[in-house]
C-alpha cells in the first residue's frame, strides 16, 4: 500500500457570519529520499543523492525523473529497478526512501552530483555560468522539431489540464504540469506540493514509457503546460529533457526567459483565456 | 549599485484580435551563494554553504534569515559583517556570491550545514523525523505570547500586503511575506521568486533590527503572513524564528499542520475576502 496523497483534517471555517467545524482535505507533503547503487555486483556501493519535500505517489518516476533532469543518468535504461528500502527486521517497506540501481556498466559521475551544479568555484555565480553548465553538464538534445500550433489551440490547454487535477480539486494545494500533443490532446499530467516534483514526475513517468525509438521519447513533439509560474529550475528541466515549447498560466522569470532563448525553446507565459505572452519562439505559434 | 530586482523585455502579446509587439517586466531570478568565514582570524576558514536562485535585492538579509532558520546560527550577533565577494583581480563586488564572516568566539557546527537537514542516517524518513530534527537542532524559543487577534483585522490583511508588492505589481513574478502586529499594523514586507527566499529576507531584516531586548525581535508579537501557501518549509522557518501565528492566502500541507500544531502556532489558510480556515490555534483568533 502506497501512502496517500491527500490527508483528513478537522479545521474551523472562519466567515462573518459563524465559525463551523469542517473536515478539510490537504495535500500531503513528506520527504522523499533518494539514494542509488552504484559498481560492480560484487562491490555494489550506495550514495544517498537528495531529500525532497513531495506528495506521496509516483515515486518511482519522481526518482527516475530526478536523476535524469540532474543529469545523474543520460536515459532510463541506465537503471535496472527502482524500488522502496526496506527496514532490515521487519522487511517492510520504507515508503519516504526509494533506492535506484545504477546498470553495473554505467559509470556514476560524482561531478553531476551537486544537486545545485551551477554552483561554479572560482569564476563567480551568474545566471550565463548557470546556463553554461546545463549546457556542459548533459548534453541537450537538440532535434529538429515541426512543431508548430496554432493559438486557438494553446487558449484551451489549461481548461483540459483542470479537468484533469484530481487532488488540486480538492486541496487547492498543488502544483500540475502536463504534456499534450500537436492536436491538443492531453497525454499525461502530474501533481506535486513541489513544482519541480511534479515535472520530475511527469518527464520520469515519460523516460520509463518503453519505446522502439533509440532516442527514447520524443519530448520535441509535445508542449508542457505548467500550472503556475515558469522559474529557471523548470525551464532547465525542460531543456535537458529536450522540450520546445513550454506554456506556464503564470509569469516567468528573467532567467527562464534567458534559458528559453538560449536552447531555442518556445515561452508562453501568462495564459489566460484568449491572450498569451510569447517571451520567445513565436515562429511555433501560427 | 546593487542588481536590479526586474528585467526588461521585449514580448509579442497574442490575443483573438492580433499579435502585439510589447515591453514587459520580469521578476530577476539569479543564483546567490552564501559563504562563511570561520575559524580564529590569524587562520581563517571558508565554507559554501548553500546556493538559491532569488530575486536579487535585500542579499545581505537573505543570508542572515537563511543562517539563522537553518540553525546555522543562533542569533545575528553570532556574525561580525556580511559583504559581497570581491574579483581577486579588480576588486569589484561580486553581487552573486555573499560572504557572512562568524564571530571568532562562534563555533561552527557542521551538523547543522546539510541543507536537507532533516534527513536521517538510518531510522528511516518520515514527517515525524523532520519535527524532531528542527526540535534538536534549533531551541526553539517559547516564550509565552499573549498574541489575539479578531476575525476582522485578519481579514484586512492580504489588501494591505497587496499595496506594499512593489515588484508584483507590474512582474505577476514574485511570493511576497510580511509581518504585522497585533494592531494589524503592517511592519515589513520582502518578496522574491522563491518563498522561502521571501521569509528568509523578512526573518533576516528583523534580526539585523538593532534592539536593547536580550532575546532580539519579539518575533512572537506578530503575525506572518503568506501571500501562497504554506509548505512546511515556511513553517519550520516560521517556527524556528518563535512566530506564533501565520495566516497563508493559499493551502498549507498537511506536514505544515503537522508542524504547526507540535510548535503551538495558529495556522490560517485561504484568507479571501471575509472568510478563512483555521488548521490549528483557534484561541488566538477572537
Amino acid at each position: 500500500m502506497t501512502k496517500p496523497s491527500v490527508t483528513y483534517s478537522k479545521i474551523k471555517k472562519v466567515s462573518n457570519s459563524a465559525i463551523v467545524e469542517a473536515d478539510d482535505i490537504l495535500a500531503s507533503e513528506e520527504p522523499l529520499e533518494i539514494r542509488i547503487g552504484y559498481g560492480p555486483l560484487a562491490n555494489r556501493q550506495q550514495k544517498n543523492i537528495s531529500v525532497t519535500m513531495r506528495t506521496p505517489g509516483n515515486d518511482f518516476e519522481l526518482a527516475l525523473g530526478f536523476l535524469f533532469t540532474e543529469g545523474i543518468i543520460k536515459r532510463s535504461e541506465d537503471i535496472s529497478i527502482i524500488r522502496y528500502c526496506t527496514e532490515a527486521n521487519t522487511l517492510k517497506n520504507q515508503e519516504n526512501i526509494v533506492r535506484a540501481e545504477l546498470n553495473e556498466n554505467v559509470e556514476f559521475d560524482f561531478k553531476n552530483l551537486e544537486r545545485n551544479f551551477y554552483t561554479t568555484s572560482s569564476c563567480g555565480v551568474c545566471g550565463k555560468a548557470s546556463i553554461d553548465a546545463v549546457r556542459t553538464v548533459c548534453e541537450i538534445k537538440n532535434e529538429g522539431d515541426n512543431l508548430k500550433v496554432s493559438r486557438e489551440l494553446i487558449y484551451t490547454l489549461p481548461a483540459l489540464l483542470r479537468k484533469h487535477q484530481n487532488v488540486f480539486e480538492y486541496t487547492g494545494g498543488l502544483h500540475a504540469c502536463a504534456l499534450f500533443d500537436m492536436d491538443g490532446n492531453l497525454s499525461l499530467t502530474r501533481e506535486d506540493v513541489g513544482r519541480h516534483n511534479a515535472l520530475d514526475k511527469l518527464i520520469g513517468a515519460c523516460l520509463a514509457i518503453k519505446t522502439d525509438n533509440p532516442d527514447g521519447f520524443p519530448f520535441h513533439n509535445y508542449i508542457l503546460l505548467l500550472s503556475g509560474r515558469a522559474s529557471f529550475e523548470l525551464i532547465q528541466k525542460a531543456a535537458i529533457a529536450g522540450i520546445k515549447m513550454v506554456a506556464a498560466i503564470g509569469a516567468p522569470s528573467s532567467l527562464a526567459v534567458e534559458m528559453a532563448k538560449e536552447f531555442g525553446i518556445t515561452l508562453i507565459g501568462f495564459l489566460r483565456g484568449e491572450t498569451f505572452n510569447v517571451y520567445f519562439g513565436e515562429e511555433r505559434v501560427s
